[in-house]
């Protein structure tokens, strides 16, 4: 069964928000910087990101993601394309481990 | 560590958007009608929800949603109430379990 790896909302400002969601949730934190943070829930990531950086999008774990086009390799050995549904939410297809293609 | 139940996207026809998310992801099909449909995925369910009835939110479970506001009774026994952070993202405060307050 397919696995969510991250849903990603759209903030105006990271660290402002990034405040109110580790004030507002038990989750742990993961990553920030100014474009975009990462709160590990129990069973997902939530990431916050700036409107015009990233779309909000839901991220799947696929093995076969550069089926879905070209990979773009992130720093933590992930790699990940992003496609919309025919009604334009976006979908990340995101491979992880060590080899990205 | 809190856990998310579900997030929620919108999409113009439930049961074209059902059909096009079967087909491209492995989850399991849980619920539809005309308003709103469940996939459940390995680690969260996603539902698909019509515009102007549901807004596109992240559900978390709380056993103290109550404290966010009235909790909605919902037929499968779990009862939640809709807030938004400062920046108009919603927020479904999700109760679970036999006894919604």
């Amino acid at each position: 069964m397919d696995k969510l790896h991250h849903i990603a909302i759209t903030v105006p400002d990271i660290s402002k928000a990034l405040a109110w969601y580790c004030d507002e949730f038990d989750a742990d934190f993961t990553y920030a910087d100014e474009s975009w943070a990462l709160l590990q829930f129990d069973n997902i990531a939530l990431a916050l990101v700036l409107p015009g950086q990233h779309p909000p999008h839901i991220a799947v774990e696929r093995s076969n993601a550069a089926d879905y086009g070209a990979l773009t390799p992130h720093r933590d050995g992930t790699a990940s394309v992003y496609v919309e549904d025919p009604w334009g939410n976006t979908i990340e297809f995101l491979q992880t481990g060590q080899k990205p293609a």
